[in-house]
């Protein structure tokens, strides 16, 4: 057998970060980033061999619609500008739960970062609505919405879409993060977005992108109100926080080549009140993948560090007012 | 606004499943099974553009070996049957920790559904040398083993390998199962093995494949002693681990068409006794991907309740003794 391993290595020191409000464990490790295949480049679009179920004109092809906003026509007719259907193929079904999909806009293929500011206003409007609906449910305890964009963050169209689970339980990410968080004290996400400086992407209006202190992957950013609140549904400034979501979509697809994208909204739970927690929606660009150590341990590793994430997202922002052009 | 949403939903009822012993809440949904893309058939193959620096004869293309089983030449020339080299992009550096690849057979390709079974067993036993030799390293408090095979699973290489990652802290993962085994009293997975009636694949020798209560994706079976041990390395009967694990590396290529999969050891912290733990081999083929809803709640999504998994791993299995043979 040969000497110790310790001689052989030589590479840059690896840093272990712990976020006790979310409980997440991340290796930042530089070094993986010189791995030839750190970033996937499987690029594979997604292939429908059928009509799209989504498009002005299918409405037969999905399940009757649950709330619509709408231009003209009778619902499961053309007219819609937003379009809300129970899954064709849940995950929960009712009473025990509900699996909705929100089709954002009659566009085939448009994307958040070029889409006309209204319509993911609207969109997020339906999210709104339909979390206010399914809270008056019997037994429904929390729900998450999310948006799963490109193949390899697990979508299978291209249509404009995102999905709600409204769930008899607390999902035990929230859980966690409900019992983590003082009740009373300081909120943690409030003192975080203090301390965040070399982490923020930008701030727009009353929302700030920020990369957080314990990314899973790498370019993982995060979109927060900037004032204290739980509940993402009892927002009113909704055309604030379309237009700080366009700007993030528009900052992660020019730094990263449009990748795929899992976006989260991570909000208060439906069946009580939790005045301490603070919403907020998750962008995780798909780069890396899953692999037999995060199955195993639990805890990420990431070759890129949340402040080099914002410093490439910030210089990638299309948005931003150069220095000495801000007001 | 049209009607309440519960009318539309038609759909086989679900079935929400916790695992105390894990923390794993899995939301089991047969209606996805439906699904055209439930299981991805994009089984991108490897691509290798240059020789294989794990194959006999390139033995400066890696770092130095730091344990072999030879049959002639020093280190870092041909001649071994297993070789052990810290990886080249380390996720941890010393004296953080270790991350080495153990390199399991000079044979470009071979898997372990087809590989002499002394070849297993001798990858087996290097696993557990590099375990005890680590476990002496003062700072590291635990350490996992896991196999990426194929793309989908994260592998960038053809030639069979695993990895080791030892770690100055405890596993988030193994944190919560040592805290929730008790100190005292039936340890809860010699009690789930005795609960396992219909989730049992196969029993071979002092091995039992069971596919676990709150199973995360389709088909995850795994490998446990039938007598309770807590750790790995210290396990005597490797010839009898490597004939229960090629039998099922067998049950899950034949079953599934050879798909990815991840394989990952959970034993004992290396830093403390701890009597109570079981441990275990966990192998997940990678036929689903992980979106948004798992991203957002700690929870999972699986068409396949462990009872169809294990029936079908149990049809698939090459080595069983049909009814009328057995002795």
């Amino acid at each position: 057998m040969s000497p110790a391993a310790v001689a052989v290595y030589n590479w840059d020191l690896s840093e272990v970060r712990f976020d006790p409000a979310t409980g997440r464990k991340v290796i930042y490790a530089p070094a993986r980033a010189r791995r030839p295949s750190d970033y996937r480049t499987d690029l594979r679009e997604i292939v429908e061999t059928r009509a799209c179920p989504f498009c002005p004109g299918n409405e037969r092809e999905t399940t009757k619609e649950v709330f619509a906003l709408r231009d003209s026509g009778a619902p499961d007719e053309p007219g819609w500008r937003v379009r809300v259907v129970p899954n064709r193929y849940p995950a929960l079904t009712p009473p025990q739960g509900f699996h909705e999909v929100i089709i954002e806009s009659p566009v085939h293929g448009e994307r958040w970062s070029t889409a006309p500011l209204r319509r993911i206003e609207e969109a997020l409007e339906a999210w709104q609505e339909r979390l206010r609906r399914l809270s008056r449910e019997p037994g429904i305890r929390g729900a998450v919405i999310f948006k799963n964009h490109g193949w390899r963050a697990g979508a299978t169209r291209v249509h404009p879409h995102s999905q709600l689970m409204a769930l008899p339980f607390i999902p035990p990410q929230l859980d966690y993060e409900l019992q983590a968080a003082p009740a009373a004290g300081p909120c943690p996400w409030c003192r975080g977005l203090e301390n965040a400086a070399g982490r923020v992407v930008f701030e727009n209006g009353g929302y700030a992108a920020v990369a957080p202190e314990a990314s899973r992957q790498a370019y993982e950013v995060w979109l927060l109100p900037k004032e204290h609140a739980s509940r993402f549904e009892e927002i009113r400034d909704l055309a604030g926080l379309a237009g700080a979501l366009q700007r993030l979509w528009r900052c992660v697809e020019s730094a990263l080549h449009q990748p795929a994208v899992n976006a989260m909204l991570m909000t208060a739970p439906l069946d009580a009140a939790a005045p301490h927690y603070h919403w907020r929606l998750e962008i995780l660009p798909r780069l890396g993948t899953i692999a037999g150590f995060e199955w195993a341990t639990g805890c990420y590793i990431n070759s890129v560090l949340p402040e080099q994430a914002a410093e490439r997202l910030r210089r990638a922002d299309p948005d931003s007012v150069p220095p000495g052009e801000a007001g």
